[in-house]
């Protein structure tokens, strides 16, 4: 019998195939497909849209290990009925992540982004500029998984006051206090910044909108890092275009790329940046400490021993 | 006999001007003077140039408190000659000015100066974006002061490993080595990024050199927010042109505002901002601790217990 496949969507390095050799020696490894292999595939490194159908219908896929962190672009449910095990890359861009986080923060709170955008008119402006301290500030975390925890060690240490918003308000590590979601609205008035980094599900949709808005501190800051799907667009273009808060810092949108019709783009109050917060030097290695992990596992008892995604769940 | 004068050259909040009153009971505070009174300043709060000389012909002035922490613009030779003591208010940017670094070294590792021009026109250019990670970087600490330390402290928190120069190469807090300053042209091609935060003197007069920026790595970041003398402008210029090193962040020059005609403001590499890094929320708050400690130590003995500066070094 032939052996079954393993499909990388993405090309890795030479050292990095050797080790998958290693690992699952009873394994094809395929990083293209002709037509007639899609049915011997039974791992899945990636997803595309394009090789979607061609994966399912073969009821041969076992595992998918997705590349990203959100899962909410994969069918689900068809993996549910079919027992397809899924596995994330969260962790991976963490850092990353949490690096644009501050890096935001201050380049409002230091006006940064105005001197940027005098600079290209060689303007030297310093009454123009808007300054403030990040240190002291209170910054609510709202999703307190992995990148919120690093998040909240690596602001903590610049003085921040780091509360946390998760599901069910259970204790996570770092952070002074943590609230259940549907408490967020009570606890946005005391904070100076709101860091979205909520998975796209259903109970997220558009959980950002003008509830929450309008209980936000004139001063404060919006970021948002996780899924475009979790913010209310529209509602938050009407909140800044009335200063209901000071500052959004956008990295997804519900539509991507933003279209260029856009209102936010032009919004003073605004920073647009185009999905590039998980941009991560070294992802190879990040991402094939997981994925060479999983297969161990996989290949020893079927199981998955990092970062399996509860699809029900879907995070 | 009329009391003699302390003379605020700033205007600062009721509270302040009653705890100065309490502390030195035997003067009489103005901020302003006839030209009758500029005789009787004992004590001057800040340094106008318009003032100097009045103040200095009656040889009665005995202390100024400088609300800058740089003082390379007041006359320190006639000071000495005149035993004038002097104070600076080293220790109050501290904190704005690290995290004005911070952001500039995130705005460029996480290519947010690009995110920031291209919104302006309305576009969405991921794959444009030049992205790295601040973690695990070297970064040279030039002058380890109040401000080094500070930054040393907030950086090292996010994974950065600093280390100091500074006249001798003597140890300081929170740095994993020191070196002396005689020493960086060495020290330099180890660095991802080099601080300049050096008083104004003649030892430090164009220290940043062809000589420094020959021994950077090309991927290495120079940020200077010290004072601009220390730097040679026309050097880096050449520097930045051919790409010596890869990035450049300007707070400080040699001629402020920066002339319109200045090549920095259109290269590529470099992001100008206007002399902002210091500005500090709650600044009246900060000073009165140094102003009024010092105050009350002259008050009773004549001496300064805070930020004296030594006259010859120049800071």
């Amino acid at each position: 019998m032939e052996k079954p496949i393993i499909f990388l969507q993405k090309n890795f390095r030479t050292e990095f195939i050797q080790q998958i050799r290693d690992i699952a020696p009873d394994y094809q490894i395929k990083t293209e497909l002709n037509d007639s292999e899609f049915a011997k595939v039974e791992i899945a490194v990636g997803w595309q849209k394009q090789f979607s159908q061609q994966l399912l219908d073969s009821k041969n896929l076992k595992w998918v290990q997705s590349i990203s962190a959100g899962v909410d672009y994969l069918p689900l449910d068809t993996f549910a009925q079919q027992a397809i095990l899924l596995s994330n890359s969260s962790g991976i861009h963490a850092l990353s992540i949490s690096e644009h986080i501050i890096g935001t923060l201050l380049g409002y709170y230091r006006g940064l982004n105005q001197a940027v955008k005098n600079q290209v008119v060689n303007s030297w402006q310093p009454e123009n500029i808007h300054y403030d301290q990040l240190a002291g500030k209170n910054l609510l975390v709202v999703g307190t998984g992995h990148i919120g925890q690093q998040l909240s060690k690596s602001i903590r240490s610049l003085g921040v006051h780091v509360y946390g918003i998760n599901t069910t308000g259970h204790p996570a590590d770092g952070f002074v206090e943590t609230y259940s979601i549907k408490n967020m609205a009570k606890i946005v008035p005391e904070m100076d910044i709101v860091v979205g980094i909520l998975p796209g599900t259903q109970e997220t949709y558009h959980i950002f909108n003008s509830h929450i808005f309008e209980n936000m501190k004139e001063s404060a800051i919006f970021v948002n890092v996780g899924r475009g799907e979790t913010l209310h667009t529209k509602e938050l273009i009407t909140a800044l275009e009335v200063k209901q808060f000071a500052f959004a810092a956008l990295d997804v949108f519900e539509e991507e790329p933003l279209p260029k019709e856009s209102p936010l783009w032009q919004l003073e109050n605004v920073l647009v940046t185009p999905h590039i917060s998980g941009l991560t030097v070294d992802f190879q290695n990040k991402f094939m400490k997981i994925f060479l992990a999983n297969l161990k596992s996989y290949v020893a008892d079927g199981s998955l021993s990092e970062n399996q995604v509860e699809l029900k769940r879907g995070y």
